[in-house]
């Protein structure tokens, strides 16, 4: 983000605090350009910006000749309910095919990404990494194009080690497994604890990629409510595993992609318990663990293990360099099968991108950046939710998560996700439909949007679409208060799912 | 190579190929160092020193104050059996283990790394790389930290595909798919083709990395022979699938790994057309492709496939920069589950390093390197011929191939693969014991050599320890005569297998 960028987001916070704080209310007249200017010592044209963006989002009206007021406040959104419907397995070929358009719009530099959950670039160090690099090429000769070693460059696993450690886990370079990002450090988790035919617990709504993973891999799901605020119930989790013969458990703790939930360290800790009682591994996803709104960084599940039973995967391409594709597992007491998979499945992670990423981290760097990246990305949240807030039809709902880049957004009178999402391309909109987040039919009335793109008059236009686009599918006399389909069994499971052990 | 480094090693072919066509015959006196430097304008220096190589390869020897004369010649290396015991599955743990043992030489420095098929980093073009990415960096900004498409790079598609079509196969960029080394492209591969449980053929031996792959993939495997100078029999395949239900077939066609057998180009066809008329996939690894010592290069597979059922898995990783871990895949008809699967496995490939390779392939380069890497490192395999046949035992064995880096060795007396490794390594050389390169447990007294070592006294001094070794290892009264185990039935498989279908 550039210093200007930075100055006008400031600007904008702070009006948005006065209004929070009731400093300001409804009606009100704000701080004229020249004053605010002045006490915030920025140009008038940023102030002029920030109030343009703030009331193209609805919060603040231009009245002719007298200066800018406070609107009328519109209902915040509500959250969103955790399940939508109750069953009807969508056909794979179309959720498939709806994956791939998603993931097709990743790389398309005309269409505004709000399907995909990455990071704005502007917010990304980008170019300090670029010279890094190429200072690493000057410094390291002909060593950028050897092989590096299958765990991983040896100064980057002490980096991991350290930030691990920052995170509030013990852990040394040796615990540490360089990947092609978190993805693949999820894959060789899943292949070190399951085979084809095993049980897997996962959170629902869960990541479409994870899904389809599992699919891939043949395993089955047993899915538990995500629930927005609270993430995963431990005594929910008690129940399936007393119930079932479960084989590993897969979760988000932080930052559920994609409602964002963020399960408590306290229920973090009773997860880790329950499942190390009875040997059964838990690989958990870390990626968005860093980029927490509050002032303290949640901790790992792996924090909580004492039994080398818990797998984590993280990666860089959240805070980073998605394009890098450097990430990491901490495999825990499976190392040795972890190393064996790496190998087989890519030999080793590109050396390059790894010593950049070494060097980067090794400078200190990685640590200032986040302090500036948090409250960037908080703000293009609340961007986010404030304009989806204006123009999206009432009875919309939508997750306020306290980390991550991705909001959950419940379309009001039964409109359909995956038609939405056709709509929204049309127009250049890439969003990711719920369908794809439940192996269960279930979401279908949500979309993920991710909230990292930055404000300006494109993305309000994005949004007001959007919003005209979900008011086009509401469904006459759809009634919006369905009931809650996790009341009578929180667990939802495939059928063939192996009863009792 | 350095342009001095070229200089020697023609001087040093000459000479060999003038003992080669009888020119020069053992006893002769060898040209004088002034005449030569003259006659081949390069410095007496060089002269010097292809001739001390020469001479410590066992080719010439100097006589104080008359020059260098011919050797007597030492019988070449007769050629390696295709098998050396009927049975004996070692204890994974073992072959694991080992495995890891010659994975972790990979990325040593410390260690001559002959149990490594790679190609030596002077024969690589990594400075000029490094300089494309330096440029690549500066051009095309922050690009070079993003999400690169699923499928890869565009302009790395396109001269993939010019690549392609140069091997004999047609090909467009849409047919390709851009992986995480060649690797990479084999697991997708597989996993577009089998499942779990399924019998998949493929030669013997075979390169241990895949063999360990099939095995964590819980597939069974149905061994036929790879024999040196012939490749895999069409006929032997023919009655495989025949007797037995096989889900798929992997094939290295050109310059097997271990033992560098070329199936050549009219039993590729014969072998494509097998297996299309049981509509049983085909999937081939082309790394040694383009590493071919003859004037022509060997087809692949794909050249031959009518139904895409034949998917081509290759890499840069033996001609240009292993650590850049840039591959491909033709996934042939399989494009859209090869797509899925890419995407649940690494989510792309590392764009600066797709981006600089993209940039060299397209300015011509590549096609100039190979003309100098082909016969550097045909040479280098001369070389290391030679001085196996100079210092192991007599009675020792060796592949003599038409193309790749690796060599594979049957000791004499019954010595063990597996012992020789470890006493290399005391030694600070990397061997590949033969045990690892078959599912069966046969091999147990070959060893693979990588010939991509340049010549030199430490080269000279390791192949002179590891003949010490083997010497060292020899079974007393051990009977080398051990009659052809396949002579009975040229198919090893698991007990499990499934017959008929």
């Amino acid at each position: 983000m550039s210093a200007e960028a930075f100055r006008y987001e400031s600007v904008r916070k702070n009006v948005l605090e006065m209004i929070e704080s009731g400093t300001l209310k409804p009606g009100d007249k704000a701080p004229s350009l020249r004053r605010l200017a002045a006490r915030m010592r920025v140009s008038l044209s940023t102030v002029a910006l920030a109030y343009g963006q703030l009331e193209s989002e609805g919060v603040m009206e231009a009245r002719p000749k007298s200066g800018f007021f406070v609107c009328a406040r519109r209902n915040p959104l509500p959250p969103p309910g955790i399940k939508d419907c109750p069953g009807e397995i969508p056909e794979t070929l179309n959720r498939s095919a709806i994956i791939r358009t998603v993931l097709a719009s990743m790389a398309r530099r005309d269409m505004l990404p709000l399907g995909v959950a990455r990071t704005d670039e502007n917010l990304l160090p980008l170019a300090q990494l670029s010279r890094i690099m190429g200072q690493v090429l000057r410094d390291e000769g002909d060593r950028v194009g050897f092989y590096g070693p299958v765990e991983g460059f040896e100064p980057l696993r002490r980096q991991i080690a350290l930030r691990v450690m920052e995170a509030g886990t013990d852990c040394t370079a040796s615990d540490t497994l360089v990947t092609s990002g978190a993805m693949e450090a999820l894959h060789i988790a899943l292949r070190c604890v399951t085979r084809a035919g095993d049980t897997v617990v996962i959170a629902s709504p869960t990541y479409y990629c994870f899904l389809q993973l599992l699919e891939n891999l043949g395993l089955r799901v047993i899915e538990i409510p995500s629930r927005p605020g609270e993430g995963v119930r431990p005594s929910e989790l008690a129940q399936v595993v007393e119930r079932f013969r479960v084989e590993a458990c897969v979760l988000t703790p932080n930052f559920n992609n994609p409602d964002g939930a963020l399960t408590p360290d306290e229920a973090k800790a009773e997860i880790v318990s329950i499942l190390a009682r009875r040997g059964i591994p838990l690989i958990e996803d870390d990626v968005y663990g860093d980029i927490h709104y509050g002032p303290v960084r949640p901790r790992c599940c792996k924090a909580f293990d004492e039994n080398g039973l818990v797998l984590t995967c993280s990666s860089f391409s959240k805070t980073l360099a998605p394009g890098y594709r450097v990430g990491w597992l901490l495999p825990g007491r499976f190392m040795n099968t972890a190393l064996e998979l790496k190998a087989t499945m890519s030999v080793a992670t590109a050396t390059p991108t790894q010593m950049a990423v070494a060097q980067y981290l090794g400078s200190g760097a990685y640590h200032r950046h986040l302090k500036r990246l948090r409250p960037a990305v908080k703000s293009l949240m609340e961007n986010m939710h404030a304009l989806v807030g204006r123009y999206f039809p009432p009875g919309t709902r939508a997750s306020r998560p306290e980390g991550g880049s991705v909001m959950w957004v419940q379309l009001p009178g039964g409109a359909d996700g995956a038609q939405f999402m056709h709509r929204a391309l049309e127009h250049g909109v890439s969003v990711a439909p719920g369908a794809i987040f439940s192996s269960q039919g279930c979401f279908k009335s949500f979309v993920r949007l991710s909230c990292c793109v930055l404000p300006g008059p494109e993305l309000t236009g994005a949004v007001k679409t959007l919003g005209a686009i979900a008011e086009d599918l509401l469904v006459k006399g759809h009634d919006d208060r369905i009931p809650d389909p996790w009341a009578g069994d929180p667990i939802a499971m495939p059928e063939c799912c192996p009863k009792d052990s």
